[in-house]
């Protein structure tokens, strides 16, 4: 069997859970009282924080998935996934008061690397093992973004690389609180790229409600709006403000692993690319503003992973189109889209990607091991 | 040379212009009185009617390419266009005081038809040369949508009918106020639907500003993050809104030609698929709403055609992938885009379009010719 490797798959580590369920404003958890056999509520969008819905209805239901790592470890099993680059998931230390961002930050992410640790040599206590023998973890830190100096942000990049299982940082579309274009995001660039540290970009505040119709139109359809559209276009508007600002221009070498498949850059990037072409703001187009310098084209193929989180052909065509089938790397988005009937059975968001991997690359076998792992060993060089 | 059909190109009709001119809202047209040599300027974007940008730089420049229809010929011949299916641009009669909706919407008709009737015969008054051999014009309509009653609508797609250069209409996204998911809107599906008249659904609203980071980020970069990702979003939420509230299942025979190859529609399928699967909201979830009955997926390969107005492979291979090469159709979006050196060239945004195409096709010279005209001479009735 060839070696599988998760790049996209959360964890809200014990600690994390804990400080949660102190706070009483998004992000949030609610342990239903009045029935004790339920299951903990996540109210992580504040789409779901709506005072109409009782406390114990609201958000969405959450069980050890989230923070038992046996019970991760019991998912990659069944799906049959050998290694998994853990991630905290959304919204990561977004909203931590400013003077505790660096001991959440380093508090986490050493959390992580001994769960990461802990697995590892349990699976394989000689260190014997080839990766496709056992289930091995790996992680992505967590950034302290609130603190009040982005040279703490630095520091605990540098940190990151002294902890042996971390294999890169998720952030997310915010940035120090002014979005990705952010001019005092610069040390914060440098310091990645100088440490060859690979970025996860990854969504969670979406679009506005009124992109959607309003409140009453998005509550009519769950969360369906938010996040089949919200999400892949906050990743693709901060990763368009980053080229637009000339990130990639100052900072050729950054390496960005976009979630979902890109959200939807891969699809427009040849309409980003014509409406720069077009902007009369820019000096290129007689104005007084520096567009970027770079082209869209050249980022996809030189800055930009994907994953392969997508759920269908036609996203990886485009996926593959965009950046090359060398740049992709398979991914669940585990505990979250769990099966709504039997969590026992497969689950169909992982099943999916599955089959349109196969389907995508038919008859190239060798391709389909480097997107299932092959890849990700080699990027996120896993050993 | 193969026929070749360009499917996405606007006019505002003298009449239309003439309207403008005499409204101080959006949309409004300004004629510069300091430089009588001055274009005029268009304010059609909410964004763009800042009161801090005088009137004269407010807006965008628009020439005659706009409401000339001499000149859209010689574009087409430039282009090796034969076929222009000419459609009112956004954002058509949206913004009519309902009264006068009927009104405007069968003068603009009847304009669009006598122009059509008018350049087909004067390029080939005997009526006996074949398409590829001269440059002539069809129409999309557009439709009172402000109209105090939807039965005036339905009589102007009933109407539509009788005249015998028309082959479509054209929408924005907002149906009769409301969306299109409204269910005030199922007569005039079902006119659609039983008149076999094909919808072409065009942006124009985009998304809320604070999607891309606030008015100060958006005008940093010009009209860039609102046109390319933006307008794309619009038109994806529109059609998912429509397949969420059941449209589709409703009305299974509904043709709609999604503007700039779906907005992200052939990308995003497969996340919408698996969020309508997963959420706990219909019926299907465990909830107690109805979602959507038939696929996306079939959805695309029934219902919908796109246009290949996408500027890039990776866009026309999720196309392809989503909905088939026998669906898409080749466009301009002329005269939005116009080169802003010299526009006696070549249009980049023409030419990165066929070469797109050919670059997507390589070796399959008949689907190069379906997608740039054949299809859409088939789909659209021409001859």
């Amino acid at each position: 069997m060839p070696l599988i490797v998760d790049v996209h798959t959360h964890v809200y580590p014990p600690a994390y859970m804990r400080m949660l369920r102190g706070r009483k404003t998004v992000p949030y958890v609610h342990d239903p009282s009045d029935n004790p056999n339920a299951d903990p509520r996540l109210i992580i969008l504040s789409s779901d924080d709506d005072p109409s819905i009782p406390l114990s209805h609201r958000g969405r239901p959450v069980d050890s998935s989230y923070w038992d790592i046996s019970v991760k470890l019991s998912f990659m099993r069944q799906h049959g996934i050998n290694v998994s680059v853990i991630s905290l998931a959304n919204p990561w230390l977004d909203f931590i008061e400013p003077a505790e961002a660096q001991m959440w930050a380093e508090r986490i992410n050493d959390d992580l690397e001994a769960t990461c640790a802990k697995v590892n040599k349990e699976a394989d206590p000689e260190g014997l093992l080839k990766l496709e023998d056992k289930e091995s973890l790996f992680a992505m830190g967590a950034l302290p973004l609130s603190a009040p100096e982005a040279s703490v942000v630095v520091g605990e990049i540098k940190r990151l690389k002294t902890l042996p299982h971390l294999r890169g940082v998720i952030m997310g579309t915010t940035g120090l609180g002014k979005g990705l274009d952010d001019r005092a995001l610069d040390p914060v660039w440098e310091a990645l790229q100088e440490s060859d540290t690979l970025m996860f970009l990854h969504p969670h505040y979406g679009l506005p409600d009124e992109a959607f119709g309003g409140t009453e139109a998005t509550g009519r359809y769950g969360h369906v709006l938010p996040l089949a559209l919200g999400f892949p276009l906050e990743t693709t508007i901060a990763v368009t403000r980053m080229l637009l600002s000339g990130v990639f221009d100052r900072f050729p070498k950054l390496k960005i692993l976009l979630a979902h498949s890109g959200g939807t850059l891969p699809f427009l990037a040849g309409r980003i690319e014509s409406c720069i072409l077009h902007e009369r703001k820019f000096i290129s187009g007689g104005g007084d503003v520096q567009g970027p310098q770079r082209s869209i084209w050249d980022v996809l193929k030189t800055n930009i992973y994907l994953d392969a989180v997508v759920y269908g052909k036609p996203g990886l065509e485009a996926a593959i189109a965009a950046s090359g089938s060398d740049r992709l790397m398979f991914g669940t988005d585990h505990p979250f889209f769990p099966p709504l009937d039997d969590k026992e059975s497969d689950w169909p968001s992982v099943t999916t990607n599955y089959k349109a991997i196969h389907a995508t690359f038919e008859g190239k076998s060798d391709t389909v091991k480097d997107v299932l792992g092959g890849n990700a060993a080699q990027i996120l060089n896993l050993k």
